[in-house]
């Protein structure tokens, strides 16, 4: 348990531009303690390492995106090269001038250590960094900040294994340090108000020793292979027509996964590694039968689609190869 | 800006039991000053509220859902009745004796409504207050603790309309002001330290005045209709088969919508409520007209597929009832 937990916003830092010493200018505006976190806006470290484009925003998503997750109108929630899943890709035009978007630092991780080491190497402080951004969230409204980046800070608190006090083992907790870090932190800069930079103290059982800078909000970022959300409710039902793989290898059908499908006049039957759909009128088996394909593929299997002899559809699956 | 917030642990409390004064054991424990915000983890408001059932922890999750969002394996993220999304229905087994499981609160806006006025009738203290819970979220490891209930606090920080200091207008950002809020003082209250009530001091601004609890936590429930991932990706390709709805009325198509689609020998037309499909071979002319269903189904189309006559589909769209 930590005693007493304080937060105090850094204040008086100039408008930062490319080059400047985000180190010398934390240092010079906070009185930093061995075991501090430093909270620094995502913002600051772009414009630091000069992350500014030319151009339109839209043309700044579409350099920065590798997949789209999710769109509706102009709304595109996309993955970026670090892995997280935000709108917009990161790209900033609110605090920029008109014409030109802020990208997200190229390694946030990367930026983390550096300010770390500087802050060490210079003002021999051993402090936690921790890059914030502000991302929106599916299911609950509003945003919250969390890190893109950190250095020399436990960035999750690995509890599994551990006990409570009536000897249950708390199995999937993992709390998100280095996120409450971030959400703490924005409750003292503020988004309006321009105080890109927070010192939290309290936390020193959560700041790694010296030479020791962790895996880094990299960590926090979850593969999509992985998340049951990879993709939005309307990308997921496209997906499963437009995106689909052929079997590349042998896979055992759970007989239950067809059990919901019914369809009048048709008979579904499940072999080794072939659905086969048939029926009196043609037309149907070839619905039915796109709509087992369309199961499967939901399962993770790779699936193809023959149609005929006559009024027969096969429905070849097995695993996939993504 | 927020000059300075400090966040305490309230410790010592004993095991809360149903039929409990939180209000007694809470302004015991700390010393409570006008402007506090008290976050207390939702586990001892129902431990209080005697929110405990007997049975399995899969019937306890049965009884509390309102609608399953995703599900791998025996992981079920569903919605519960206060709109929460969250794995297993926000039901507990740790720290509760075996056999037994405890549930939310049933309305954790009022329980956190309760507790403010008993605080200021018997205290005389102005407090907001914040009951917590540990959420996972899509797209990130770890979970963080959120606001499931909220009195006198507000909830989200309107910044929409406001500018920045090129004037740009911060179009987007609402800050979830309960969920940092929440996150921050699980920071000090731990998981397995049991710890289960902290008080920020600092937060003076995002404290209402006596008399007025503000709309709650429920004000950070974004509705299912509103949201891009209302089904996870696995729910949301079998959704697009098994639970389509018919169409209720009329709704103009986007041509652009079938333009992904291309099956081989197959002819699709889109009519003003309908979309014609044909071809020489009447399986392939039912599967495309299937995938037809499936991405307009995608875009919430109402949609029905009728075969025939011969080697013709007609998928029939418009607009459909939720």
């Amino acid at each position: 348990m930590r005693k007493h937990l304080e937060i105090f916003p850094v204040t008086g830092l100039p408008e930062v531009a490319a080059g400047d010493d985000l180190a010398a200018l934390i240092a010079d505006g906070a009185d930093l303690r061995d075991g501090d976190v430093v909270s620094v806006t995502s913002k600051i470290v772009s414009k630091a390492e000069g992350r500014l484009t030319y151009g339109t925003r839209r043309e700044a998503v579409d350099a920065e995106l590798v997949r789209v997750v999710a769109q509706r109108g102009e709304t595109r929630i996309v993955q970026t090269r670090h892995g997280l899943v935000m709108a917009a890709a990161g790209t900033d035009t609110s605090n920029t001038a008109p014409g030109t978007v802020l990208l997200l630092p190229v390694d946030p991780d990367r930026s983390a250590r550096s300010l770390r080491a500087a802050l060490k190497d210079r003002y021999d402080v051993n402090v936690g960094i921790v890059v914030t951004d502000t991302l929106g969230r599916p299911w609950r409204n509003g945003q919250t900040d969390v890190a893109i980046g950190a250095a020399g800070v436990r960035v999750v608190e690995d509890l599994r294994g551990t006990t409570d006090s009536h000897g249950n083992v708390l199995a999937v907790t993992e709390p998100a340090l280095a996120d409450e870090i971030a959400g703490a932190s924005e409750l003292v800069k503020g988004k309006a108000d321009g105080v890109p930079v927070a010192v939290l103290r309290g936390l020193e059982d959560a700041v790694l020793p010296v030479g020791e800078d962790g895996p880094g909000a990299r960590a926090l970022v979850r593969d999509a292979e992985h998340d049951m959300f990879s993709l939005g409710t309307r990308e997921a039902a496209r997906a499963a027509v437009l995106d689909r793989q052929p079997p590349t290898g042998p896979r055992e059908l759970d007989p239950l996964l067809l059990s919901d499908l019914a369809v009048e006049g048709v008979l579904v039957e499940a072999g080794d590694n072939a659905v086969t759909v048939s029926g009196a009128d043609p037309v149907t088996v070839g619905v039915a039968a796109e709509r087992v394909a369309v199961l499967l593929h939901a399962e993770g299997y790779g699936v193809a689609v023959q149609a005929g002899p006559g009024a027969v559809a096969t429905v070849t699956f097995g695993s996939r190869s993504k």
